[in-house]
């Protein structure tokens, strides 16, 4: 089976302030695509399990804007941005904030590629200013999100 | 007089693919924030003398855009990205690429600060995803453009 590929890859660049993220779905580029501009899709998988989330706004094209709200138990933890790329079924980029530490940006770039046979290959590189804010930025937990992200995502695709 | 300070410094940052600018004005923040944010004020002086601009959009709010395009005899050379973060008189982080290299994106940040006595401190910074991306960018003669900008943005705000 494809378990060994399904591995959501967190790698620290060595040389620039950039995390990449490599993973595998069983899907076409085209339905990863929708799955990361469709709200409605969106909602049911960004973000680790056990959280909700609620969009504000979305508007997915360049030079559109977006913002979101996970929530738990413990309060609510709000991210926003802008769209400054978006090419159906290849690319998307986009700025990234979390409101709790405003003066923090990242540079974020999704990149599919068609593995063909209705699979696809996700990279996602997160770029900021420096290496104590991308060090800081892997040791948050986020991987826990990533993983539980790309395996609700997964259920998105199968469903 | 105040000749040396008018100096432009540009620095390529030795840890991470950045380019640091420093340059100090003989006008307050707000003014200098206005030379940036008023698109009429604007086309008075940003990028080398000797090059005419026009402005196709400029929308300068968090999760606004812009596009502009400079000519010469040569052609035309047009710019784009969004707007990620603006606060009036101290901030704005965008996008920005040059669209005869669709693909490379640079994260921007422009911070001023007072120095009292109707004077401010400008730095911008441009962030990219690797060293190779940053010096050719250093080494493309961007550095004409950005010192005599900053020469015809003194004439702006001396107006």
């Amino acid at each position: 089976m494809t378990t060994s590929t399904r591995e959501t890859q967190i790698v620290a660049d060595p040389d620039v302030p950039l995390v990449r993220i490599t993973r595998e779905f069983d899907a076409p580029p085209s339905r990863v695509f929708r799955a990361h501009t469709d709200p409605e899709l969106l909602v049911r998988w960004l973000g680790p399990r056990g959280l909700e989330m609620r969009i504000d706004s979305f508007d997915c094209r360049p030079g559109g804007s977006y913002r979101y709200v996970h929530s738990d138990a413990n309060g609510e933890y709000a991210f926003r941005g802008c769209f400054h790329d978006v090419r159906p079924d290849e690319l998307i980029v986009q700025t990234f904030t979390f409101e709790g530490a405003p003066d923090g940006v990242a540079l974020e770039k999704l990149v599919l590629e068609d593995l063909g046979n209705g699979r696809t290959r996700l990279t996602a590189t997160s770029l900021v200013d420096s290496f104590e804010g991308r060090d800081a930025f892997l040791a948050s937990g986020m991987e826990t999100g990533v993983v539980e992200g790309y395996e609700r995502l997964d259920e998105v695709l199968a469903g």
